[in-house]
């Protein structure tokens, strides 16, 4: 079975990390949102790849909940006495990765291929494709302006209320996410952030159309009325007035044949009821196994 | 008194921190070469000009010799697992300078402006400046080819021997080293490598006629017959065939009013003998008055 997932933060890289130990690489595709990605020091910071490779690499910091295990924060601090911006805090050993792919971009590769060769480097053995090989930055419509996703949600600690998400003009994906797509017998959405996870990946052209001709299973990020991590509940209510539920973060997938979602919560289209909270690595795997389980 | 003081590396600094000491930073300039400067894992990286500044802040490593004291390397760690060049070593804190600097460039800013903030945010009273603005690398001629200097120096541990020293095509200073020199009572030639510290500066434009209106005098480099740190022996030796000493090192600055030596050394022009080899602050200081007394 070919699997392809869609993934953005955190959450739905736990889903990502029990789906590579549970799928071997030629089984597997991991397309990573990149509408967070921005320029931070004039360093290209791909936020949800780095969280995908340092996962999958076993050097993410599970307490922190996103950079490197054992980071030392030297150069951030050299940053604060030159005046450099510090509201997202750049660790030492990931400084190394934006300054290289930086570097390896503005020497012409594709992001794709940048991607690839860090990856590589780490030991990551199953393919991580970025969405789009352009910047295509998620714009945040709130009362304090236009702003990009790590603007609001880490500049401003996701405070001012976003009316409306902004996905840019109509775009294309790359040959390898098309073709891995089109390959597919089975497509994930991993539990993250409809808004700023998975819809910007769903708006790039023809991504919707392959999902509709494709057996499509959608994890619910929202667990008994919550997000397990992050702005979603707060934006569900903002954006479309919504009480959080499975069913309201799910609703306007309208192309997902069946939803993963927690004991006690429903879904307007047929479910798999399991345990969605992915405490533990054995959590990790038991969702991803019951997700392919009932792809089968 | 006005000062105009021309470096290169960490010999030569050692006699700018002495004459900081000493001097007010409305009677002290000090001009710094950026022959050396050179573009690596895509970042502006100006060795001269970071050992004055990390030095006259008080934040160099003196046991090491270059870069900043209480150093850490987790970013060239990680930089090494992805393939990076890591011959030439950037510490954590250290690679904040060439981050911020590169970016503050890429936006257009001149690097005079850029080591001025640099500066000012680590505490530098004096003025700093940079010899140019645009990249003007020296190039080696060797045996094993053309090389910049940090890639013979550190890349190959200076073992190429060296045939000729490569200046570029005529260039402007800045407006400030013009004016500076143009206001200054004395010019005084620290104990840097003729051929890769000073000789860069006195390659641009009018700088040599400048010096000719204008007191100046020379720090000699070679002590008894051997650079206290650095390949200018062996360079003497390879490009004009000179047994190193004091007179050979100062032989080809024919626009020096008196040269500084070491106590038994000689020179072709006027001299004052003194201890010249600079090991401890009061070294330093010692040094400087002794400049600044022969001047006057």
């Amino acid at each position: 079975m070919k699997v392809v997932v869609l993934t953005g933060g955190v959450g739905g890289t736990k889903l990502v990390d029990g789906l590579c130990a549970t799928l071997a690489p030629e089984e597997l595709t991991i397309v990573v949102n990149t509408g967070d990605d921005f320029v931070h020091w004039g360093l290209t910071v791909c936020p949800d790849l780095d969280t995908v490779m340092y996962t999958l690499s076993d050097l993410a910091d599970h307490e922190r909940g996103w950079g490197l295990r054992d980071e030392t924060w030297n150069a951030l601090q050299m940053a604060e006495r030159y005046g450099g911006e510090a509201w997202f805090r750049l660790g030492d050993r990931d400084l190394a990765t934006h300054v290289h792919r930086t570097e390896w971009l503005r020497r012409g590769e594709r992001l794709t291929a940048v991607t690839q060769t860090l990856c590589s480097a780490l030991g990551v053995g199953h393919r991580v494709l970025p969405m789009c090989d352009a910047p295509r930055p998620t714009l945040l419509r709130t009362d304090a302006g236009d702003l990009p996703f790590q603007e609001w949600f880490v500049g401003l600690r996701a405070a001012p209320a976003v009316a409306e998400v902004l996905y840019g003009d109509p775009a294309p994906t790359t040959p390898e996410v098309s073709a891995a797509l089109d390959d597919a017998d089975l497509i994930v959405l991993a539990p993250s952030n409809p808004y700023v996870s998975i819809r910007p990946i769903l708006a790039l052209d023809g991504i919707v159309d392959t999902l509709r001709r494709t057996q499509v299973i959608a994890v619910s990020p929202i667990v008994h009325g919550a997000a397990v991590k992050g702005p979603l509940a707060a934006m569900l209510h903002d954006i479309h007035g919504c009480e959080p539920s499975a069913r309201a973060a799910l609703a306007r997938y309208d192309f997902v044949d069946l939803a993963v979602i927690e004991h006690g919560d429903d879904a307007a289209i047929p479910t798999v009821h399991t345990h969605t909270v992915m405490r533990t690595r054995a959590d990790r795997i038991r969702l991803a196994q019951t997700v392919l389980e009932a792809a089968r």
